[in-house]
């Protein structure tokens, strides 16, 4: 199997869920990380601090992606530790959602979602570049990849227009409409940054767990972390702004 | 030609640029609308005045997409004069944007814009649906159209994720992405509402004037205003949920 093989990742939302899972299974690879970034609404959470524990790579960063001097704090912490290596990965995985119908949605839930959903991954993305350059710049780097210099979203299916998935499941306006801005945002960033060699694309991790999986069909835990871990390993120049599943099929917007 | 001849249509933004544009090109039909809501920011401007002046078919509402009792009271005023014949078009116009590029783009502009291009929609969507309902189960009505019920999203080329239209000349990813946005709206409406006889699409209006329009190519207002009111005229149950520009031709999400 191919592995990511990637000097430095800084993932979103580790605090439980997908992203936590995310962060277990870079460290379960044969190469994992030199240094990975473990944003948390709570770095003193029990799940992650069991997980960094004792491991030297894992740097946990308390990081709010809808508070720009928490984001800037991060910055400069991901600075220190990686020197001109620049930062390799950005996984904005950090989401939320809330149940409802297009009877009882709201204004507030909207723009709740949205900040978090879309205006979060655009301020980590615009922070981060600084770092992400440097390391689509350092030397012997010639194709785009992950392992070079990437921004994934962390989007679902749910956000993709085309599809209109799981309506009669669950219909949460504003997690689709954050979402589908989202993939519009992965748009926006490969059309800016591809030229600089930085690599911008968006995952549906498949539907795993409640809440935000509820209902959703059986996806397990480990087959997502492996499914999406695979597929950033054989990510190109030629999937620059596009859209993909935990399977590695290409997804419609 | 087909003309539209529906008997009643809201439209918001209506104090200048397209909106008024398309009240004026619905005037100059052979069969006009019965009754026109024109709905404004400001429903004492100069330019709705004139139309307005002297034509008892236009009612003037002062409107704000952004505030739900502004909504409520619109509501109120149309259900007097429609009584139980209900609203049968809803034309999502009023819209807003704040130029930027990635590098400058902000999370206020990105909340404002989103506010109105998508927030708005939305809840002019569930204020209007009882009346829309009302229209769309009238007699003698059964193919979906938008003379028996419609609500008609006027979304852009630059919300299409797959065009990622234009990227040279403006970025402005609070637009692009509330128009994306919008678009995942359109469908959401279109799966739920489809079912009750309300036809649900986006519409391209094509880059017309400035400052929406800057730098985009030379469509004339006329042009625009025909080719949508021509468009709409041609809707049908097939064309639920999808996303025209103002040729009539149907565009990628
Ligand atoms: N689970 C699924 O089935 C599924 C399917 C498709 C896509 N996704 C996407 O996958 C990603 C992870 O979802 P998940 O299922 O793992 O959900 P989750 O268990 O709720 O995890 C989301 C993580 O993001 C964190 N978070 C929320 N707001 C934040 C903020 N402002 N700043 C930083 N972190 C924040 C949460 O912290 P708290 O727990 O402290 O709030 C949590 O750690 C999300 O983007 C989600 O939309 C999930
Ligand atoms: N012009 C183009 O080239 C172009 C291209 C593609 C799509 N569009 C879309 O077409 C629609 C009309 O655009 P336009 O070019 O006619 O722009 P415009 O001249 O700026 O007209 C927009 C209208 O919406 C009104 N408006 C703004 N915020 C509002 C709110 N909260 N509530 C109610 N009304 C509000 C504006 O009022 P004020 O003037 O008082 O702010 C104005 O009357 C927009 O949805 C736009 O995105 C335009």
């Amino acid at each position: 199997m191919e592995e990511l093989g990637v000097g430095s990742v800084l993932l979103t939302g580790c605090d439980g869920g997908l992203g936590l899972g995310l962060l277990k299974g870079l460290l379960e690879q044969h190469r994992p990380p030199q240094h990975i970034f473990a944003a948390c609404l709570d770095p003193q959470g029990k799940a992650i601090s069991e997980v960094a524990l004792g491991n030297p790579s894992i740097m946990v960063l308390p990081l709010d992606v809808t508070d720009p001097n928490s984001i800037k704090a991060a910055v400069r912490k991901v600075q220190e530790k990686v020197g001109s290596a620049g930062l390799n990965l950005l996984i904005n995985n950090a989401g939320t959602t809330r149940r409802s119908t297009l009877a009882t949605e709201t204004a507030e839930n909207m723009t709740l979602v949205y900040t978090t959903n879309t205006i979060g991954p655009l301020q980590m993305s615009q922070a981060f570049l600084p770092l992400l350059k440097e390391a689509a710049e350092a030397e012997g780097q010639h194709e785009m990849s992950c392992s070079r210099a990437a921004i994934i979203n962390i989007s679902s299916i749910l956000g993709s227009i085309e599809a209109g998935e799981a309506w009669e499941e669950r219909q949460d306006i504003c997690y689709r409409c954050s979402k589908a801005a989202l993939n519009m945002l992965t748009k926006c960033l490969a059309l800016e940054y591809g030229g600089r060699g930085i690599l911008c694309v968006s995952v549906d991790p498949g539907c795993v767990t409640p809440p935000l999986g509820q209902g959703m069909g059986p996806v397990t835990m480990e087959e997502s972390v492996q499914g999406v871990l695979r597929l950033l390993a054989r990510l190109s120049g030629t999937s620059n702004g596009t859209f993909w599943d935990w399977r590695g099929q290409i997804l419609p917007w």
